[in-house]
C-alpha cells in the first residue's frame, strides 16, 4: 500500500475513516483504463527524452504484466494502486512516472474512456432493437389492433405503426447518446491538479494515443467539470423512461383483460403460492428500473449543485451512480432486445377489440364534413348517433342506414366504407400516418436513418 | 436450486434473463430475518398442529444449520434458497412449511425487522454525536466567534450556543426516526399473496414471537405497501442534508482563509502532487453522499408512482437503495462521530475574526432605542456610522466618543460595553439565545431531551 | 415603498435585479399572518412597557385598517410592505415596532403559521374520503372482484376488503399529517436575526398568544432550519403517491377491456375529434400531479443541501413550493372525494372476471394440503391441473372430479366448494382477510382509528 | 365558452373538477402560438380548397383581430377560446377550421414553437455573459490569484484564466441548447388524436408556413413524447447547476474573510437588523434556483415514467414546470449578465493570498524532478521542507538557500525564481495552462468559438 501525499503527515489517518475516503473497490473498474493512460503517459516521457528506450521497455513490460495480474490489495485508490504495484516490481524507476499529472486530471480521462468504450455497446443494444421493430413492423405492417388514448380505444391502428413508434423513441435516444459521446471525447491530461502543465508533457501526442479527438480548452474547467457524466445520466433517464412507457404497456396487453399478448415461459415467471400465475416480471422489473436510473442522475446533479471550483472530494463520488447507469441500462436494453423477439401477438382479440367503442367515430365524423357540414356539427350528428346505439345497445356496425338517416339525412350507404376497420385505416394516407402503405414507406426511411446512425458511430473514434 | 413455482412452465427462463429478474445477491442480506421469519412459522404450525413436535424439532434444528454455514448459490431468492436447502436437508419434510404463506407477505416483514434493528444501531450513533456536541458546547459556553448570515460576518455568537444548533438538529433527526420505528413496527406475515390467510396461521402468535408491535390491518395493504421505506428514505435524507450543512461549515473553517479549525492528520489527506496540501476530505465526502441519499429517495418515490395494487415485480427494486441508505448513514454518522472529538479549533482567530465587519452594530442601533429613539431611525443613524468608519479606515472600537456624538447626540460613553464583544454576548440573554448563561440553561434542557429519547427507543422493541 | 436597510448603501438596486430578488408576490399569501404577528408583537411591546396604552390602541386599530384594506404595490417583502404602510398611516409611531425582531425569525414563524392552518383543513379533506371509502367498503362489503397482482388475475377478493386498503393508506397519511403539524409547532419569534433576542421580548407570551405549543430551543437553528417545509412536503409526496396509484386502478378499471367502473359524466372529458370517447380525465391528472409534487419535494431539499449556517437569501426559494404543494394537495384531495361518492361500480363484470385465469387455484392446493399433502407437491398438481385445463380449453367451474382425480386421488367432490369464488372469500377468514365478516370487523376498527385521529387534530391547537 | 367534445354528455362536468381539469391560465401563454398555427392551417385548407378566397380572407382578419384584442374567459383551454370567439365573430364559417387536426398533435407544436423562440432568447444571454467573461479575462490575463482545491489554497492561477473556466461551461451549455433546438423543430401537425390525418391536410406546406425545419415521422409518437421538453429541462438543469457553481465561488470571495470581491450596491442587499451588512443576495438566490429547476426535471421525468401511449390527461402537466424553467433561466442569465460587469476584484487581496499555503510547493517538486530525483521522492522532499517551515513559522519565500540545503542538496539558487508566483504561474506554459500567454491564446480561440455558435444559431431557423 502507498499513499500519494504522506510527507507532511504526522499521524496517519484513523483506520475506519481511512476505509471511508478509500474509493479502491469502486473504482476498480477503471483499472484497464488507468494502465492505458500510464502506458501513454510513458510513451510521452521517452518522446520528451525524460526517460530511455531502455527504462520505457522495462515499464512498458511491467505495465502488461500488472494488467494481466490484477489483484486487490488494501490501497486508496487506483492511482496509488499502479503506483505501488510499479515500485514494487521494477523500484525507483517506477517513482519516476508520476511527474506532471495529477490525480484530478487522471480519473476524468480514464472515466471518458470508459463511457466511450460503452457506449458503443449501448449503441450496439440499440441498433439491434430499432432493426427488430423494424423487421416485425413490416410484417405486421398491416395488422389491425384498437389504438388508445387516456386509455380508452380511440381509433384503429396498425400494429406496424405502432411499433414504428417504438423505433422514434429509440432512435432519439440513438441521437442522444451519439451527441453525449461527442462531448465525452476530450482528453484532459495536462491539466495536472488545476493550474495546467509545466513540462515533460505534449498533450497532442497524448491525445493522439489514446485516440480521443479533442483537448479540453481550460485546466481549472477540465478537473472540476463532470458535465459529461450528467450528460450521459441524462441519455438514461429518457432512455429508461422509454422503456418504462414501453413495459407498461406490454403489461396491459398481457394482462388477463386485454390478452393481446401471449407471455413466452422464457420471460416469465410465476408465483410461490398461486400456481396458475403467469407474470410479466421482465417488463415489470425494467419499468422498476427506472427509479434508479432518476436517482442517480438527481444524485450526480446534487453532488454538483454549489460546488466550488476547482476539483474538490465530493467528485469522487460520482462514479459509482455513473457505473451503475453503464450495468443497468445495457442489462434492461439487453433483456429487452431478448424480450422483442419472443412475443407472440394475439392478432384475433387485438382485432376484435378495435371493434369496439365505436372506434371508428372521427371517421363518420369526417364523413359529414366530406358531404358538406362543418366539422363542429358533425361531431355533435356523431355524437347524437352514439347515444342512439348505447341505448339500443347496437354499435356502428350494425346500425342500419335507415336509423342513420333519421339522426341526420347526409348518410349514405357509401357510410359503411368509411366506418369499417380496413376503412378507416386506409383513409389516414399521409406523411407518418397509420394506413399501410403509409407504414411501408415509413420503414424504408426508418431503415436508412438507423443505416445513418450506425455508420456514424463506426467513424467516431475508439 | 429451486424454483417456487415451476408447474405450470414447459419452458425454463432465458438465462440471462434469469440473472436479471433474481434478487438472491441483493436480498441474501436479509437472510438473517429470513431464518428468523420461518423458524417462528415453524412454531406456529406446530402450535396449530399441522406438525408433531418431532418434525418441529428437525426443523428448528436445520434452521439452526443452515444459519450458521451459509454460502451463495444460483437461487433465484433468498426464500427458495431457504426452502431448497431445507429440502436438500431434511427431505419431504422441508416442502411443509410454505403453506399458507407468499413472498409477498414475508418480504415485507423480513425487511421490516432490519428497518427495526439498524435503527437502534442509527439511534445509538445519533445519541453519541449529540452527547458530544453537549458535552463540548458545555466546555465551550462562552468561547466568541462571528456569527454569519449569508456567509457576511453579522453578530458575534458562542461556540456553544452553535455546537448546540447542530445539536438540535440531529435532535429532530432522532424524533423522526423514533417516529420512523414505529410505522415499521408492524407484521405483515399471514396476507399470503394478497387476499389473507386462509388457516394454519396464528397472526397473533406470530407477531408476539417476532415482537412486533402491531399487525398490519389488511391484506391487499400489507402487500402493496412501500411507506415505511419512504419514511426510512426521508429519514435519511434531512440527516444527511444536515451533515452536508455542518460539513460545509467545517470546510469553510479549515479553508486557510478561515482558519477557524486546524485539520487533524487522523481525517484528512494530501494530495498526489501539491505536497503541501491538508484537505478536510472527510468533510467533503459526508456532504457529497447527499447526492446519493436523495437519489435513493427519488428512486423509491419512482418506483411506487402510479404502481397498481397489489404487488408487482417492480416492488423488488426497493430493497438495494435502503440498504444503501442503511450502509451510507451509518457510515457518515459513524465517521462524523469521530470527526467531532478531533476538531481543534482556532479560537484566536475566531475571536479576532468576530471584531470584524462592524459586528455588533446591531447593539449600537439598540442602544439609540433604549435612549428612546426608535428603531428604524437608529438603524439609519448607524447606517451613517458605518459609512463614517468605512471612509476613515477605522472600525466601532476605535471609533471616538467625539465622533460618535457628531453622528448622534444620544451617544454617551457607556455605549462601549454595548459594542464591545462581551456586552453584545451578555445582552442576548433570552430563551434560547447566544448569551452564556443561556448557553448553559440549554445544555441542561439539551440533557433531558437527549435523555428522554433514549429511554423511548428502549421502551420500543427489539 | 420602503427599504429595511438602506442606511449604508450609496447606489440602488438595479431594478431588473431589484424585480429578481423580492419577494412580495409570493409572500403576500403570508400577509394575514404577518398582520397576527405584528398584533401580538405590539401587545408584548405594551406589555414591556415599551408604548403606552395609547399608542398600542392606535397601531392595533390600524393593523386592522391595513388587514381590511390589502393592495399590492412594489415593495421588497412581506415585511416592508406592513412597516411603509402603518409608518404612512400614523408616522413616526410605526418605526417603533421593528425592535428586537428580524425578518429572519419572523418569516419562520408567520410559514409555520400557516401551515398550521392548512394542514387542519387536509386534515379534514382526509376525514371525508376516509370517512366515504368505509361507508362504501361497509356497502360492498361481500361484493366480489378479481385481485391482481402483476396486473394479472391473482385471487377473487372482496370489494370492501379493497376500498379499505385504500383507506389504510390514508390512515397513514392521516398519521404522517399528524406528526408534521407537531413538528411545525414552534414559535421562532425571538431569535432575532440569528444571535437571539436582548430585550422587550418576552417569548412565552408570544408563544401563548400565537397559539403555538413550544418554542425553538435555539435561535441560530431557528433561523437556519427548514425541516419543516421538508416534512410537509415528504407528507405530501406519500399522499399523492397513494393517489397516483389509486387513479391508476380507477383508469384501468375504467378502460374498455376492464369495464369495471362507469364513468360519470361529471368527472369526465371528451375528445375534440372523436366524438364517442370519454375520459377519466380526472384522475389521469390526479395521477400526474405527482411529478409535481415531487419536484417541490427535490426543490427544499436541494436548496439546503450544504448550505451553511445561518440565514441565507437561498431561504426565501422555500415558499413557493411550499404554497404549490398546499394548493396540489388540496386540490387533489378535494377532487378525488368527490369522484368517490360518484363510482358507479359495474359488479356484474368484476365477478364475471373473477372467474377468469383459475382464480382460485391457491385454494386448490390448500385443500390438497388440508388433505394431508405438503405445500410444494400440491403446487405442482395444481400447476398440471392447469395445464390440463388450457389443453381442453376448459376451466377449474367445470373440470369433473374423474378429470381430476386423474391428476391425484386426493381430489374429492368437496373440492367444488373450496374453488368457488364464495368458497375461496369465506376461506380467507383471519385478521385482515378478505372474507366479508372479516371486512366487517376491519370496519369496526377503522371508524375507531379515524375518530382517534379527528379527536388528536382537535385537541392540538388552532 | 364552448367545449369541444359535448355531443354524447348528458350531464355537465362539476364546477369544481371543471376548474381542476381546465389548463387556460397556464396555455394562455401559447396564444401566439395557437393563432399563428391556426392562421397557418386556414391556408391549408384554402389551398385544398375546402374554403374559397373570400372565406380564407374573412378567417385570416378574425384571427388578426382576435390576436389583438385577447381576453381571459372561463374557456377549458386555449383551444376552445379560439374556436369560441372564432364562431362568435363569423358564425358557421368558424366551425368549418377544426377539420383533422386534433388538440393532441396542435399542443405539441404550439408548444415547440415557443421553445424554438425562446431558444434564440436564451442563446442571446449566454452569448452576451460569453463575451464579457472573454473580455475581462483579456484585461486580467495576468493577474494572479490563488487557486483552490478541497477549498484550500492550492497553486496560483491567472484571474484571465480562471474566466475562461466560467466561459467553457457556458460554452458547453450553449451547445446543449442548440442540440435541444434541433429536436424541438419538428411539427406535429397532422397526426390528429394519434392515428394521422386522411384528407385537408398537406403536412409539408405547414411546416413550411411555421418554418419548422423537420416533420414527425410517427402520429403515435408524434402525440405522445415530450422528450423535446425534458432535453430542454436537462439543458436548464446543466445550466443552473454551473450558475450555482460560480455563485458559491463569488460568495465564497464576497465573504470577509476572503474579500477578492467588493460588491456593488447594485446588486447586493442589506439587512432590517443589522445596518453594516451588505449581502450578496444576488448570488445567493441564482445559487437556490438550482432546486427549482432541478424539481422541474424531476416533474416531467416523474409525469412520463410509465405513461402508456398515446396521449394522456397526465401530459397537460407539462406546461407549468416548462414556462417556469423558461422564465427562471432566463431571469437568473440575465441578472447574472448584469452582475459580471459590476465585478469589482479586490486584486491586492487576492495576490496576497496566493502567498499563502505554500502554495507554489508542487512547482519546488517539480524543479527536484529537473535536477533529477524522481517525482514521488522530490514530493516526499518537499513535505520535509513544508513541516520545516511550519515548525519555525516561515515560508516558502522567506527560507534561506542554506536551510534549503540542508534538506536537499540538489538546492540551487535558481530555486527561488521557480517558487516565485510570478515563475510558477510563467512556467505553466502548455496548451490550456494558467500562464498569461496560454490564457492569451485560449481568447483567441475562445472568440472564434463563440461566433461559430451564434452563426448556427442564426442559421437555424426562427
Amino acid at each position: 500500500m502507498i499513499k500519494l501525499w504522506g510527507g507532511r503527515f504526522e499521524k496517519s489517518l484513523d483506520y475506519e475513516i481511512f476505509n471511508f475516503l478509500k474509493s479502491f473497490d469502486v473504482d476498480k473498474y477503471l483499472f484497464f483504463y488507468e494502465i492505458k493512460i500510464i502506458y501513454v503517459y510513458v510513451k510521452n516521457l521517452f518522446y520528451l527524452k525524460y526517460i530511455n528506450f531502455y527504462e520505457k521497455k522495462i515499464i512498458l513490460n511491467s505495465l502488461i504484466y500488472i494488467k494481466n495480474n490484477f489483484f486487490f490489495d488494501n490501497n486508496e485508490d487506483i492511482h496509488s494502486y499502479l503506483e505501488s504495484r510499479l515500485i514494487k516490481i521494477i523500484g525507483e524507476l517506477g517513482k519516476k512516472i508520476y511527474i506532471g499529472k495529477s490525480r484530478n486530471d487522471q480519473v476524468s480521462s480514464i472515466t471518458r474512456l470508459l463511457i466511450l468504450k460503452e457506449s458503443n455497446k449501448i449503441s450496439q443494444l440499440l441498433s439491434f432493437i430499432r432493426k427488430n421493430l423494424i423487421y416485425i413492423a413490416e410484417i405486421e405492417f398491416e395488422t389491425i389492433l384498437p389504438g388508445f388514448t387516456h386509455l380508452q380505444i380511440a381509433q384503429p391502428i396498425t400494429l406496424g405503426h405502432y411499433l414504428l413508434s417504438w423505433n422514434e423513441m429509440f432512435r432519439r435516444d440513438h441521437i442522444r447518446l451519439l451527441e453525449c459521446k461527442k462531448k465525452v471525447n476530450f482528453c484532459t491530461i495536462g491539466s495536472a491538479a488545476l493550474a495546467g502543465n509545466n513540462y515533460l508533457l505534449n498533450r497532442f501526442l497524448i491525445k493522439k494515443l489514446l485516440k480521443f479527438k479533442f483537448l479540453t480548452e481550460n485546466s481549472i474547467d477540465a478537473v472540476s467539470d463532470r458535465d459529461y457524466i450528467i450528460d450521459f445520466a441524462n441519455f438514461c433517464s429518457i432512455t429508461i423512461m422509454h422503456l418504462s412507457r414501453i413495459c407498461e404497456e406490454l403489461i396491459n396487453w398481457s394482462c388477463n383483460k386485454f390478452n393481446f399478448l401471449i407471455l413466452s415461459d422464457k420471460i416469465s415467471s410465476g408465483s410461490s403460492i398461486m400456481p396458475q400465475k403467469k407474470n410479466p416480471d421482465l417488463f415489470e422489473l425494467i419499468r422498476s428500473k427506472s427509479g434508479r436510473i432518476y436517482g442517480n442522475l438527481f444524485n450526480i446533479l446534487t453532488i454538483l449543485k454549489s460546488q466550488p471550483l476547482s476539483y474538490n472530494k465530493d467528485l469522487q463520488e460520482d462514479k459509482e451512480s455513473l457505473f451503475d447507469n453503464i450495468y443497468t441500462i445495457k442489462n434492461c436494453l439487453n433483456c429487452f432486445r431478448k424480450s422483442i423477439l419472443l412475443l407472440k401477438f394475439n392478432k384475433k382479440n387485438m382485432y376484435l377489440s378495435s371493434l369496439k367503442n365505436f372506434s371508428t367515430s372521427t371517421d363518420l365524423a369526417d364523413y359529414l364534413v366530406l358531404k358538406g357540414l362543418n366539422f363542429r356539427n358533425s361531431h355533435f350528428i356523431v355524437g347524437t348517433c352514439i347515444k342512439y346505439c348505447e341505448k339500443n345497445k347496437i354499435n356502428l356496425f350494425n346500425i342500419t342506414i335507415k336509423e342513420l338517416k333519421k339522426i341526420s339525412i347526409f348518410f349514405e350507404k357509401d357510410i359503411f366504407y368509411y366506418i369499417s376497420l380496413e376503412g378507416s385505416i386506409q383513409s389516414k394516407n399521409n406523411y407518418g400516418s397509420t394506413a399501410p402503405n403509409q407504414v411501408l414507406k415509413s420503414i424504408k426511411r426508418a431503415k436508412y436513418l438507423l443505416n445513418n446512425i450506425i455508420i456514424n458511430f463506426k467513424n467516431d473514434r475508439i
